[in-house]
């Protein structure tokens, strides 16, 4: 097994804001599947041990500040799950991981199509559980607003026992498929879930065999003390935002103490936190190729992104700080944003480069000893467990990563040559959860 | 284009009910990708149009007869989406159809994700609109019953409005993608749907592009007055089960009248009814392919599935006629049913016979000439333009078609040699539809 695990995010394409205007990227391959496929390819040629699709249900809807909405790239991209499955069928070993809500999707039919990607990719499915924050989304299922966030989280733990209980509907060696008797599987290793709760009731079996890993991997992504305690209890994986080793080495000793409490094994959950790099030769040379990208940003698309967090700066100067007299959204995040920019003396453009450079995620810049040594030091720190790395621009950084990273981190003997097992959590070095009947 | 549509309906990997006790039969393969994708592959090598799953969400639940339900091949089966997207990575011509139910859905998934199967297969997606009919599902989603069958038919009607105003969303060339201004998209060509109806309010845009077939086939089944007329209006191909051609002939013009009073062209929709088919070089060799499988019908499984119509049999005899005194469960297929065995003086065995050869479609015997004389009939006398084949086994029936059916119907230049386009709209002969801009 590698010592460090890794896994491609995908989204967009890119996680540098800027990534469409670049010159080497192809805005078109947002919606063409080849695209996704040639990387996914070459991401499992490097034995990378996933790739990871974060999602959304609703493209930022407000045009805020005016003009801006239609300088998002984020209004162009595949649907994670359908997307997933394609790349299925032309892969054979890379972990697959598609985000699904637990706010807007019903148990059964997440069950039934995790346990089919499983299917279909050999055991390489995984489940990446959000709980959906934006109201956008509401908007879209008949809602005015989103659920009180409580509310979304006690939702969330029952949904994910739902999902993993259909996981169960089937021992591993149920279908006997006798064709002299006629018997096609065995009554006594068919559980029916029952369950009633208090969001769900869900009555099961699932219309298939139990899914080669057993249960798919759940991945969870969400900071708070309640997704904590659902990823504690059931995640193998942990996707966080830590921008610092120290914020982040309290986070995996909380989880880790957490996850221990509830008996859990295998230093499950592993814990990646969330990483955009700019690589090059020299340092020098992988900060040219982050300024360039940054150059390419689009004022309104940098202000469109403040947005979010610290409201509307388009009537201020944008090589100026942001003015004493605004304050933030309300959100905590736009708060800290706010006093960053004000203890670093950050002009507003500076501010969205900040946050520009990895769509908000930890970004490093440098060669490929000065990131190894970065990612060394958390792994060794007790700070994660790998990382979910965050391309600036595909396929260009996957090529950056095969050309600097990945051989350094071979040279010291952190990252795998070949892939171990043929199952995600064969390769993640996870066992599979125990049937319900066992 | 070809006079005669075909698709190839893929469920359970065969119609016949006992397809999987056949010593050619693995049955290993209802959960595993590569015998489909075999399959489609084939089905492609031979210019289907499409290939077609229907689905439902949920086993049956009740073991009657009891015992019954562990000898019932339809435990197993891999997510029709899940699985058409994997296929579509894999093949580049045929149509990827996949049922979804208006019921336990929601239209922005659905929208969401044949647009976006739409795009990976580049142009090759369709949606077999359903209303599900079974009271198990709503156990699957927290209901303790199906809706009534008239609100069921007002919600699919408004579902598949806002799935189409959803596939709206952009025009098609929307995405002006203009790196030097940071335009991505032209805000004239973005469309908001904003419905507020009674079922759903859904605001929009997807997060895709519009689909390459502007709009994704819509395939209808469901043969009541209100189904028919969702089909209509908005069905591109209408999928049947008819026993006789009168019958089929009166169905097909009560559609395409209603069709004509929406305004329709292009012949649009295309009705292709259910084919299941037993071929030989001689009527003897065809008859003896189903009597084999006939032989292997497990009673229980046919009692199962004459209990669905005609209610619990088990403690008669089979191979004696229904008693008298029984009387259907109040479906009225079931009467139907029990009023065909006694005039044809049928014994238990023979009814589910009867019906289990093609899960209850209906199937023809013969030669390739009498087969193909069948077909032709029922295109020419406007009563099918096309079949949705229901293959008793497979791989199996699909070298059948190959060897004796598609040859001989190309000889009366009734079927391709060719694929005429590239999308599975081109390839039907149906126009794409208008942009809602126009
Ligand atoms: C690292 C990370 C990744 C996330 N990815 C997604 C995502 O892809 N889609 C989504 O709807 N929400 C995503 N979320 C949001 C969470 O599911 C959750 O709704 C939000 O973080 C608020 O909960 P929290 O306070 O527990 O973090 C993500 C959150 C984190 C921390
Ligand atoms: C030919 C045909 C195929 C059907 N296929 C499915 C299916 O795959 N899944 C499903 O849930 N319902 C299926 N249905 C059920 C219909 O959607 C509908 O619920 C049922 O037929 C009752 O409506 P009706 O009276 O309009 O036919 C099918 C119906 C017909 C006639």
């Amino acid at each position: 097994m590698s010592r460090i695990k890794l896994g491609l995010s995908m989204r967009y394409l890119g996680y540098h804001i800027a990534a469409w205007r670049h010159p080497d990227f192809d805005p078109g391959s947002l919606s063409r599947f080849e695209a996704y496929r040639d990387i996914a390819q070459k991401a499992e040629a490097e034995k990378l041990d996933m790739i990871f699709f974060a999602d959304g249900l609703a493209v930022r809807s407000e045009d805020k500040p005016a003009g801006s909405l239609s300088h998002d790239m984020r209004n162009a991209e595949l649907e994670p799950i359908t997307l997933l499955s394609a790349i299925a069928a032309v892969t054979s070993r890379i972990g697959l991981v598609a985000t699904a809500s637990t706010t807007y999707n019903e148990p059964y039919h997440v069950a039934r199509k995790y346990a089919s990607l499983d299917h279909i990719s050999g055991g390489r499915a995984g489940w990446n559980v959000v709980t959906s924050w934006s109201e956008q989304e509401a908007l879209n299922f008949s809602r005015i607003s989103n659920l009180p966030k409580d509310e979304r989280y006690d939702r969330a733990l029952e949904f994910v026992e739902v999902v993993r209980g259909l996981w169960d509907s089937f021992e591993e060696d149920a279908f006997t498929h006798d064709k002299t008797s006629g018997q096609f599987y065995d009554p006594d290793k068919r559980h029916v879930l029952d369950h009633k709760g208090k969001f769900f009731q869900v009555r099961g079996p699932l219309t298939s065999a139990r899914p080669p890993q057993g249960h798919p991997l759940i991945v969870q992504a969400g900071a708070s003390d309640q997704g904590r305690n659902i990823a504690a209890q059931y995640a193998d994986v942990v996707y966080t935002v830590s921008h610092s080793v120290e914020e982040a080495r309290e986070f995996y000793a909380d989880l880790k103490a957490r996850a221990a409490h509830f008996g859990r094994r295998d230093n499950a959950p592993l814990i990646m936190p969330a990483l955009a790099f700019y690589v090059g030769e020299t340092t020098a040379q992988a900060q040219a190729k982050l300024d360039e990208l940054q150059r390419l940003i689009d004022p309104l698309a940098g202000l469109a992104l403040l947005y979010t967090y610290v409201g509307d700066l388009s009537a201020y100067d944008i090589d100026k700080p942001i003015p004493e007299e605004h304050f933030a959204n309300g959100i905590s995040i736009g708060s800290s944003l706010i006093k960053r920019a004000r203890d670093e003396g950050l002009t507003i453009r500076q501010l969205y480069e900040l946050i520009g450079a990895g769509y908000t995620v930890r970004y490093v810049v440098g060669t490929a000893e000065e990131i190894v040594d970065d990612m060394q030091l958390w792994v060794e720190s007790g700070a994660a467990d790998g990382f979910n790395l965050c391309p600036p621009i595909l396929p260009h950084s996957l090529d950056d990563l095969s050309a600097f990273i990945l051989p350094e981190l071979r040279r010291r003997g952190l990252f795998r040559t070949e892939y171990e097992g043929r199952t995600l959590r064969e390769n993640l070095g996870l066992t599979s959860p125990l049937p319900s009947g066992a």
